[in-house]
Formats: C-alpha cells, structure tokens, sequence
C-alpha cells in the first residue's frame, strides 16, 4: 500500500519547502520535486501545508477523579484528537498509594487498549515511592517503554508525594534513562486558601481562581527545579500557567541549569475574567486556573525563546452535568477542560497568523519536541524517510467556527464557543493511513497502537 | 549534472534520518530510501553524517586594521572555511567616517568579488550615521541584500557610535526590515583601562585582558539589549564571550524580549589562561578576550537552552611578525584569531562527543539559525528539496590533530596546535559542486558567489 | 545662652525615648529625665516630637537653566525649607563646559553667601573633565569641603558626559574621599524620542513624559552601577523615580555592591496621571518624569529594604509664567518642580501614619543618612551631645492642608494643592537658635552657613 | 543608686558622640557633656566605646537533641554571655509533638527561671500545629510575651511541620502580632543525601557539609519567603548561611517584599575547609554547615546593604566527648557549636576594623536590631534616657587572643582557638548593675530576669 502526497508546503521543526511526498505503507519512503515513484493513492495538496502529526503528551482520557470519571474515553478522545490533527496522545497511569505501578499500568491498558481511534503511551505517575514500587521503575522504561514519571506537590493523601520521595525518584529514573515530570503547584499553600474560602462562604468557582495564586505555582516550580538541580534528574514542568513559574525556570536557567517546560493553549488564550461571578466559570475550574494577561505574554515570549517546548492541552474534559457537582462548593467541581481537538488550529491562528511564532515553531511545540523529550523521536514528530507517516494536510487560510455543536470531544460546551479560527486540519494520516478526510473518520477504534517510548537524556 | 549521496545519515536542525539524497544541479531534488533515480555521479556516504554545509556569520577577510590586514584573503579564507565544511561566510563591510555605505560596500565587493572559493554576504558596519547614510540603507536592503547593520559601542574615534545613533539606525533598520548587531563593549571603560596600565608599564599581552573585563561587556550588553526594547528592532550580540553578557540577554528575557545571541569557538574552549606572562599570549589578543570556566561553562549552557543561537568565528588572523607589532605594548598586538576552518569539527568533537549538545542543535547553531536569522533561509542551512546542495560528509568517528603545519589557513600558528579532535569533514559540496574531496580542493577561486540576503523578521 | 526642650518624644535614626533636651549656644550639651539645668529659655514639647532637622541633599536654588532662573533663591528657598522643618541642604554648583570647577563654585558662592537662611553646601557637577579639572577634585575636596561630584548621563552638549570620563572621575574622587552622584538616564534614547515625538507634532506635555520611557533611567542606573563597580568609587544616583532603576541597583547588590540611592518625595506621591492632555500638566514636568503606580510601589519598598537611603526634592520650581516658555513644546517647559517646603510633613503623613515606615526610618530618610552619606554627620542629622541643636518639633497630629496661597515657596501653584496633611512643623531651631515660631521666621537671610563637608567613606 | 560613666565615646545604631551617661537605678537617666548630677559611683571611660549591650536572639542553652543536653546551662551560657558584651539572649522553647505550646513553656522556664546570670526571653518552636495549639498563640504573645514563633523545615518526624501548617501559623502569628521564624533548609533533600552517603560508608564529619548543600538551604528560604509573602506575616530566617539563601531574600526583595535576615558569626569567619578529612571537623558539624569564602562575601554584603539585620550565633556547644558519639558516622555528631561569649568581639575585629561595616552597624546588627524586631526596643538594645541601662565599656584596641583554656563557655575547645582578636569587653552593665568587671563576674545566677516581648509590626 503506498500513498503520494503532491505538492504541499512541508513544514517541519527545521525545514520549509515544497515537495512531493512518498508513503510506503505506515512509513515516509521519499520526498522530493516530481517523485517519479506510482503509488496506490495520490493526495494533491497544493495549497496546503504538510506538517507532522500533533502529538499531546498531557490528556486524561477516561480519567477517574472526584467521583466521577473525565468524559472522554479512549475511543471519543483520541477520534477527536485526529479531527483536530493530533495524531498521538500521551496519557497519565496514576497509581493508586499502596498498589503497584504495575497494577495501575495494567488497569489503564485494560481501559484503552483496543480503544483508541490515534496512538497513545502513558507517562507513569508515582503518589508513593517505596523501594517495592522503586524497583517496578527500571522495568517499566526497558520492558514497557514508559520513560517518564509524574509527581504531585499537591493533592496531599491522594496525590502528593514529599520531596525527598521526589529526591529519590529523580536519582532512580536518572539512573535508568528517564525523566520526572511534574505538577508543579504548592498543595499545602492551596489547601489553606481552600479552607479558609470555605470557611468563609466563598463557594463560587472564582475562589477556585483565588485558591491557587501565582506564587503556589511558582514556588513549586522553584523547588522542583532546585530539586532537579540537586540530583541532575532530567526534568520536565507540565502545564505551566503563569509568568512567576517561567520566571523560575530562567532562574534555573541562570545557574546554567535546563528545565524542560509545556504550556496549554487555554493558558495562552485565556484568563481568570473568564470565572466571572457566576456558576458558569465552572466550565474553566482547571487546576492551575486560568491567569492574567502578564502571564500569557510570558508564556507566549517563552515559547519564543525556546523555554517553553511544548505547548500541550491537559485535556480532561466533564460535561455540564458532571460540573454541576459543585454547584454549591467550588472545590466539588471536577477539575479540568477540553482541548484536546482544537489545539493546532487554536495556536496556528493565534500564533502563526498573528506573527508570535513560526511556522516551524508550530511544528515544534505540537509535536516534535515532546516527541524528542519524551523518546518517541524520529519515529514520531518529524517528517523524514522512516518516520511513521504521521501527517496533517493543513489549510491555512480556511476560517471557521468553533463550538460545541460541531466538534467532536464528548463534552456539552466549549471553552471557545464562538471563536474564529483561520487554518484548519484538512486530511489527517496516521501511519500511512487517512484517518481523516472531508471531515469524516476513516479509521476504527483499535487502529491506535501502545507506543513504547525510548529512554531520554535531556540533551534535544 | 546530477548528483547521487547515498546511504548517508541525515542530520538536520530538526531530523535524524538515513536516506538517499539526489541532487539536480546546483539543488537538492530529492530525499529517500533507495531512489529510483539515475546520477552522473554517485558518493557512498555509508557510516557519515550528511548536514547542511557550515555558515559562519562573523569573519574578517582581508580586513585593513591597526596598519596592517587581516592575513587571509577571500581566496585563502574561503578555502580554509571550506576544507573545514562551512560553505557560507557573512563578511562585515566598514564605513569610513564621512563616507557613505555605499562606498565602503564597493570597497569590499572589489576585494572580494571574483576571488572567493565559497559562497559569502556582506553586514554593514555603521561608524556614521547621518541623514545621509541613513537614507542608504533601505536601499542597501532592498538592493544589495545587506540586511544587517552592525555598530560598535567601543573603540571611539574611528568605530564606536553613541547610543542616540543606535536608536536612529534600530528604528530605520525596523522599518525596512533588517536588523542591529553589536559589538558590545563599553569603549569608555577599556579605554580608561588602557590608558592607566599603559601609564603603570604594564604592557604584555596579558594586560590586554585585564583592560577589557567581563563588566564592560555586561553592561554594553544590557544597554544595547535596553535599546532594542525601547525601539522593538530586530538585534543580534556578536562574538559574546562571557557570562555576564549572557545574563544580559537573559535578563532580557525576563522582561519577556528576544536578543539573539551569538559566541565563538574559542569563547566556548579556550580561556585566559592562555595570555600567561609572556609575548606569545598575542596569538589570542582578540576582543572580547578569553575569558574563564565559568563563562565557558555559562555560553555551552545557553546554546543548550537555546539562548545562544550561533557559534561563529569571528575569523581575522595575523601572521606571528603581524602580531609582533605589539612586541612591546598589547595594545599595539592586531586583535583577532583563526577559527574559520575548525569550528565545526571543534565543536563537534568538544560539543556532541561529551554529551553537551545533540547532533540537531549542532546543525543549527554552525548553520540554520544563521540562515534563518540573517535571511538566508530556505536557500541556505537546510537539507530541503530546493534547497541549495550545500553539504558536508562528515565522519564522526575519524580522530585528528590540529596544527599549523597541515591547516590551510594563512597563519603560521593554532590556538588549537596539538588538540587531539573527533570527527572529520570529508567531502564538501557547495551549490551541487563537489568542492573538497580527499583533502583536495576542487573548485577554483570566483566560484564562490555573492548572497543578497532577505529581509529579517526576528520570528526564527 | 542656652535653651531647654522639655518633655518632648525624641526620634533620632535609632531611638524613640522621651526627655529633655538641653542646649548650650549652638550645640546639644545634654539629654536627659528632668535635667537639672537652667536654661534662658525652656520650650514645652510635650505631645511633640522633637527630631533633627531636616537635610534636603537636592535642591536647585537661583538656578540659571533653560534660558532663566529656577524661581527660589537663597533667601526664598532656605526660608520656605525652614518653615518645612528642613534646616540644611545642598545645592549643585554647574561648571560651565571650558571653565574651572573653582569659576563655578566662585559664582554660585557669590549667589548664595549671606543670603541663606538656614545652611547649606554644594556638590559640583562636573561636565568637563580634563587634566585641569581633575586637578580640581583633590582641593576642592580638602579645602573647600566639597565632597561630592554629580555627572550628567543625559543633555547630550551641555551638562552630559562619556563613560570614560565617569570612570576617571570615579577614579580620582575614589582617591581623594569623594562620591560620585549621578543623573541616571540615557540622554542619547531620550534624545531620539523627543525628536521623534516633535517631528510629530507630539508637543503636550503628555509628551515629556513619553520622551524618557522607564527604560532610558534602568539603562542608565545599571551603566553607572557598573562603572562604579569596575573602579569601587562610592555612588549615589539621585532622584531615582523608577521600579527599572531600584532594580537595577538591586542587581547590584546580588553582586554584593553597595549603590546609595535617593528618591524624591513627588515619585513616592504622584503619578504620571497628572501629565493629562492639557498645558496643566507643565507644572509637573521634571526630569525623570513622575511615573506609575508600580514605581511608588517600589521605591516605598525600598525605603522599608534600606537600598533607598534618602529622600530628597530635586526642588527647582517655576512661576506658571515661566512654565508658559513651552506652551506650545513640552521641550521647551523649564524642567523643575516645587518641594523644599513640604517634603517632611508629606512623608510623615504618608509614610509614618499610613505604616509604612517607622518614625526612625523617617528621620534616617529625611535627615541622618544624608548626613552620614555627604560627610555632614555628626554634626548635622544627629540629636546627640555636641551635634548642632538643629531640631524640629512636630505636632504628629495636626492637620493642614497644603495651598500655593499659604505656602511660603516663590511659586504660584503646587502639585500637592489641596492635600490634607497630617503631622505639623510647629518649632524649627537651627544652631540653638529659634528659626521658626508660631508661622513666623525668626531669622535673617545671612544666618544660613556654608558648610564644609568631610570625606566619606561609603560605609554608613 | 545611681551610676557615672563618663567621657566615653557613645555609639548606638543611630548616633556617634563622646558624653557623660548618668544612671538611675536600672535606667538610663541623662547623657550629657559635664552632667552636674552626683552618683554613687563613677566610672571613666575615656578611650572606650559606650555601647549597648549586646543581644543574641539565637542561643539553646541546656538543650536536649540528640540523646544529649547542650552543653552550657542557663547560668554557665549567660555567663559567658555577659562576659563576651551580650546582657540579653534569646532562647528557643520545643514544643513535643502532640503536647501543649504551654507545657514545653513550663518545661523550659523550670530550667531557667532563677539560674540566668543575664536577662532572657524566649521563642516557641512549633512542632505541631492543630486547632488545639493555634489557640495557644493569642495568649502566649498576650500573656507570656513569647511574639515569635519558630518553625523547621528540616528534622522529619521530630521537628518539621509541613507547609500547610507554615501557613495556618503564619496568619495565625500575624493576627495578634506575632511574627514567624524558620529553619529554612529543605529536610527532605537532606535526608535523601544522608542516607545516600551512609549507604555508601562516606561517615566522616565532612560529609555533613556535603549533606547539607547550599541547595537545601536555597530552596528552603525561597519557600519560606514566598509563603510570608501569601500571608502577609512578618517573616525572619535564623542563621543563613549561604548567598544563596541570601539571594532568596533577594528576590523577595524584588518583589517588594521585606524578609527579615540573621546570620551567625560563624557564617561570617569560618569555612568548609574546617571540616578537613577527620574527626576534628566534627567541632564545625552544625546545621547549616559552614559554606565557602563567596557565601562569607555575600553575607557581609547583605550586612552592609541591610538586607541582614542581625549576627546572632546559634549558640549551642556539646564537648568533645559528646561530639564523640558521632565518631563513626556523623550523622551522630551533635549539631551545634559554641558563639555566645566572642560574637561581639569577633564581629568588631572582623568588621568595623576591617573597614566592612561601621560602628553604628555593629550596634545595630549585634543589638538594636534584634530588640527592634523581637519587640524589646526601646526597653533593650538602645542608649537612651529611659531606657535600661544595659552597656558594654568596650576598648576597641585592646588586643588578646581566643583560647579554650580561658573562655568561660563550658566546652572544652574552641572554633577560634588561637584567633588574636582586636576589641575588647571591659565593663558590663546590665541594668545599672556592673555584672563584669576586670575579667570577674559581678551577679549572681538569678539575676538575670525573663523577658516580656512586645508585639512586632514588621517596620523597624
């Protein structure tokens, strides 16, 4: 089975031509001016730019959290992934304190193996590190190709883990090629705002927003960072909200020191006005929570410079209904939103149009850097011969409307409701195969595929 | 004229790939595995890296300095630049005071055109600017393809312009787009230096790096970074050398601004050690000086976090008698060091065999981000159909040993002689055109071409 | 004869202890709990405070500038101070570019001696600095007690000087027990956007305030920094109005460097809101301009860290008449506002009742440090046995409201019309002598002394 | 009774002056020139420095850590106290977990109440925070005068309470005038290094200054500083020891926030080398450990700049022999050292002599400062009519030198053994009494008096 791609704009992290491009079954097999290759298929995409695949390497499909269970599952989340041009997504593992990392890995495997319409892999996340469960880590990145462990500093008796189990878990996945990904906001800090808001009667979801100030996020960070520091861990900042925890990453930066560091597009695009007064901020009660203009200049001027390398979703999403469990108490409000289908065309439009990145940019932070950080590269995030034929046939110029009427994430309203967006995913192929064409999915729950990723070393 | 470099693997600022590459004419055709087509001439590249051809942006060719000229002419130093795998340089033409550009860029396009083995641009070095001057360089821009304008903040007198002329000349370059480079060092306080060690009879060539401390290129830094940001010019610091200038831009960054920042090789691997207590520290007089560890370890850290985005040169040897001239008093000692033919095994064996830097960020720092930066970019520093066939086979592995008896630079000495390197250029091939092989060169002076740049956007 | 201050609460630098006050001639003789002295007179202080009169180290009295006179003169001036409860200042004498540093300080002699009202001394400001004048500095140091030397960063062919100057000139104050104060704004930036904005026929005095963005007075304070941490002379920037430039002395300090630094009362006060659209704004056109809500933030701030040490007026006012000069080009508005008069009660009502500072932070701020900084201490600055008995007595609690109709400066409007203050300077004594009583002066112009200062050291 | 002490040159933290001091009973009655009032007695102190006594907010007399009891007593440390110039200390109460705030008061106040030959107060160590003990807060400040409160972030298990229950005191502190002090090292890190050296057998005194990075302490202040600045609480950090904790407070400094500062003179004057190869390093093992000379530099830059308000010593001696029970793994070491007696001393030669600071600074950072802040001004740390008469007759060119074998501390050798030191402590009085007298104790365990604070404010 080949496919030709003709004619397109290939935009990738490093390049920008013109050229044809030739699929040998799931693999790029040649790219060039007038391929003189037959193939099977041919796909003119003159007009069109050709990038990578989007890879989101922060989703929470079929999550189970407060009570309830996030509303996309492997099937709905990943199909609405490929709408949108994503083609791999890396979900999170969460063990369960007192349980083996195996136990959970094998739980969530059940939940999406044979589900999922796009690829996936699974970060690991540790909430308790003992030296059982410390010696499930060097199996889990040679055997089962997870190289990448997430830790809480906040969520205490669910979540959170103490620094010096941090401490140890950087030493561990330092020694055996992997990286410590983590939630960086201070729990303690949070949960004292949390009760005295409580206590007070401030029950709305703008006290979400007010119980998580800037300075807990950017203490956290602060002290991941010096943790990281300490113990030469490769380490990696996921969702990233405010200018306070990019500042901590310069400072890191300022001792010689690299933090890898992901933003979301909500924290790009939106903030905190958006809680108002009403129950209907409830739609952004995400945990960090939306923040301030300043902060999405930072944010936007990191991934300019290059500090910020990727920009993720954290996709999560509850309908109204499930929101609606914390109608009366802010804290009762399942945390998180959707994204997971709009991030490219979101930061196309707002990025590339708009003059705030290149192109090539673009390429970078939806897919090949996470792909590079997170041992998945070349084989994913780059468009080159060998590379699983992961692409995305892009028009640039086509503008459209976004809402929760047409999209496809299985949730009832839409954090963007209204937005026009110029550039939109045309066709999008996932291993040499059109997922998606004239705005229909042309591939079956189960055609996604478990990625083993590679071991990492920081050095992208 | 066909060309077929098969079995290569590929490195670029963004892949990693084996593949086949064909070449039509002075252009890449085509990129795959096993190509079907038919070459002229076919080059086994089995076992080497394939990366885009070197550009160094910082060299001074037959430069008139100090009563004497810099020893390597475009004939010589496009040749070294070639056996060492850079294929384009960026030259800097100087205005006389009182004169007009345009009249300092014939100067240098007499001297050069006809003459160069590899293919070069020209910057505008500014000492005057006046309404005359100032409306030249738009055309300049739009013409010539001279689409950056350097200034000095030292050397008063004859190079050095104040701060208000730096501000005239960010805004005109902003308008037409090009962008401001900058020697930055404070003039006011070396020169202060100067004069007061001259008076004590200190007088070796240590004292030359005594008179230009790590404070007076901080603050030059951090006032042209000011600048920058009060006009919202594109700007660039050349040949930064220390870690205070960094902090500059780092600061810089904080306030959200981009400064793109360039060091040389030797900032990188050598320090002030060198300038010890005798005459034979002249070999490094260069300004800035060497500086020490700490800086070194400063400027590898901000090409790994993307701070620092171009290792050049800052190519402008002397001849041992040349040097000689300052027998007696540094400050009579021509400033400037070879570097042009070693940069990228330098630092290849120094930055990619030790683990500090990946193989893709060693492309983009000797090649992409400078094409991309001074408007070269597709033409040049990429591996892309249409791009020009500028490459390098490179052996990894291949150990060699520098020394003036075997470089082909004209200088009858090395700040590197005896440095044991890993990794070797082996064929080089400009615009299609094999132009080093076995050590040879095969192509003729007047092969090289002049670049007329585009326009600059300062979105990399 | 001798005067008794009974009762009253003392507030020096370090204490805050209530007793009386005993004074021989000119000088404190004792301080004690019912003294047993007789006095010729005894002055019931109880339910005042009773602190050292204020010094006001930047003052522009009789000041030809802009083609006239700033409005105060000696008498004028020194007598609105004392009815301020400020009993010292110092004045800056302006060398004439060509001319000795003697010539001037000869000139402004003539204008101010036996005219003062309270005391006074001068700095120098040095715009032309050659081997005769720097000649200048160890005499004038010695014998005239002049002890401080103020550059110009800005008024490029008038007052400015180059960055080598600055060190040579820190180099020999350094030598001699000077300091070396400065007016820290890149004068080439402001330069530019004042020719821009007049090209425009942007001429308001909005406009003034445009002209010399925050970033033109960080620039420059961070420049200074640096040439005074290259040559370790002793530092002062003087009216700092900015959060750009506190930090930029803050960034001195993480390089474990001491800046002394001065704000003035108007940008603790006022904001840039003032400049509005109309011809009104003149009356706060001054260099640097007022700014923003953030830099009061700040510089309040760094009253309360100790890294600003004083609080000065930079009082230079003009009759609205003389204003008028630039109603139709805020370039031509005499730069200088009103202050002498009002600077302690202003800072006490709005720093000591509103917490901010404690009441010894008000004297050290108003009086002590700019004694201990300029070599007046202790003898001025001090209520300690053998300093001068210059001392206010203050009602903390009287309110009044400040008014150009009862005002006693020679001006015709104040920025601060209508104010309610709260805190009186009822009593004034200079030397042991009563100088102001019941709103009446009780000296004569001529009773003011010039003061020779000592050395200093830059420990304080 | 009443005292004269005559003709000695005065210096508190404000005032600089060569007077008579007449003495009431226990408080100062009048300074003057010739004051006419008869006393009882009368002592000459032509030629020495009149200060205030000193005030060491940092001792632990009598603790019990580490199976063991520090080694000087109520009596034997204040003793050695008023022998080195410090008539005041300030002790720490430790709450036991799951016991009453009031009980460890109890507890402490039996081992000191009627033993203390110098006045005392003291802190409470919170070790557990609950809604029982909160309530405990209000009436120790009210009641008991204990207004600060101190909290560990190192010592799991025993002393370390989370940052959540930081929090809840801190704002719990701040309501009723109490501020918060920590131990700011990150206890979590510590302990992973520990247990990684002991694993790998590293168990010699240094490998507790490796333990201890200058990370830990860092991270720690960092944290701490951003949780004050959420509360808004008045907010101190005990013995820093490091520029980077320093740099931590720094950048609170930055953001307008005020954090209070105390350094140790051992931080000061003593390094890491200290800790050499054998068990003799184990008289440095303390917690922090000494740091290296830049951390020294930094920490009297902080002094100078007045971002480190007070020298205290953290007294708290063990005897070799008790040192001993470390003498295989130095994780057994008793932490601590001995201080109380030569901090004065040490500070005088070391700073004022040496030009770092000035007289007026030392008062400041060895007393005033502390009485300020710890609510004890003006009764302590001031020279001022109604204050208590609390004085060192200080001869700041007597030289001698620090011995083991003459200090009156109970431990049996000394971190400065052999240190010719120039400055010292000739009289003592405290409270109008002469305690020390050519080299002999003058009261009696008992005299000394526990002390009431105030409520603090946080502007000093």
């Amino acid at each position: 089975m080949s496919l030709m791609i003709t004619n397109g704009r290939i935009i990738t992290a490093g390049e920008d031509f013109t050229a044809d491009l030739f699929i040998q079954d799931e693999i790029i097999s040649a790219i060039g001016a007038h391929l003189p290759m037959q193939a099977d298929r041919v796909i003119d995409a003159a007009g069109l730019l050709v990038m990578p695949g989007g890879i989101d390497p922060h989703v929470h499909l079929a999550l189970p959290t407060m009570g309830t269970i996030s509303s996309d599952d492997y099937t709905t989340g990943t199909r609405a992934a490929l709408f949108g041009g994503t083609t791999t997504v890396i979900d999170f593992v969460t063990q369960t304190k007192g349980h083996a990392l195996h136990a959970a890995l094998d739980e969530w495997r059940m939940r999406s193996d044979g589900r999922a319409c796009g690829d996936y892999g699974f970060h690991m996340i540790v909430t308790d590190l003992n030296s059982m469960t410390k010696s499930e880590i060097a199996p889990l990145i040679r055997d089962e190709g997870i190289t990448s462990f997430k830790v809480f500093m906040a969520y205490k008796d669910t979540l959170m883990i103490d620094d010096g189990r941090i401490v140890e878990l950087m030493n561990e996945a330092k020694r055996h090629g992997g990286l410590v990904a983590v939630h960086a906001t201070n729990g303690e800090m949070i949960d004292a705002l949390k009760m005295k808001f409580c206590s007070e009667g401030k029950l709305t979801p703008l006290y979400h927003y007010f119980s998580q100030p800037e300075i807990t996020e950017s203490e956290a960070t602060a002290r991941f960072a010096r943790l990281a520091r300490a113990t030469g861990a490769v380490s990696y900042v996921v969702h990233m909200s405010s200018e306070g925890a990019l500042n901590a990453v310069r400072d890191a930066g300022r001792r010689n020191q690299k933090v890898f560091a992901e933003t979301c597009i909500q924290y790009l695009l939106l903030d905190a006005a958006a809680y108002g007064q009403s129950m209907d901020g409830a739609k952004f009660v995400m945990s960090p929570p939306l923040r301030l203009q300043k902060d999405r200049d930072a944010l936007w001027s990191g991934i300019d410079q290059g500090t910020v390398q990727v920009v993720a979703t954290d996709h999560c999403p509850f309908t109204w209904e499930q929101k609606l469990a914390g109608k009366d108490d802010f804290s009762k409000i399942p945390n998180g939103g959707a994204g997971i289908e709009h991030r490219l065309e979101l930061l196309f439009s707002e990025g590339v149009h708009k003059g705030r990145i290149s192109p090539g940019r673009f390429v970078e932070v939806t897919s090949t850097n996470a792909a590079k950080i997170f041992g998945l590269f070349p084989r994913k995030g780059s468009i080159a011969v060998g590379s699983d034929a992961d692409l995305i046939l892009f028009d640039p110029d086509e503008e459209h409307v976004i809402s929760s009427s047409t999209h496809h994430m299985n949730v009832d309203y839409s954090a963007y409701e209204g937005w026009r967006v110029k550039g939109k995913t045309k066709t999008v192929i996932l291993r040499g195969m059109v997922a998606v064409e004239r705005d229909e999915l042309c591939v079956k729950p189960g055609f996604g595929r478990y990625l083993k990723r590679n071991t990492v070393s920081g050095v992208i």
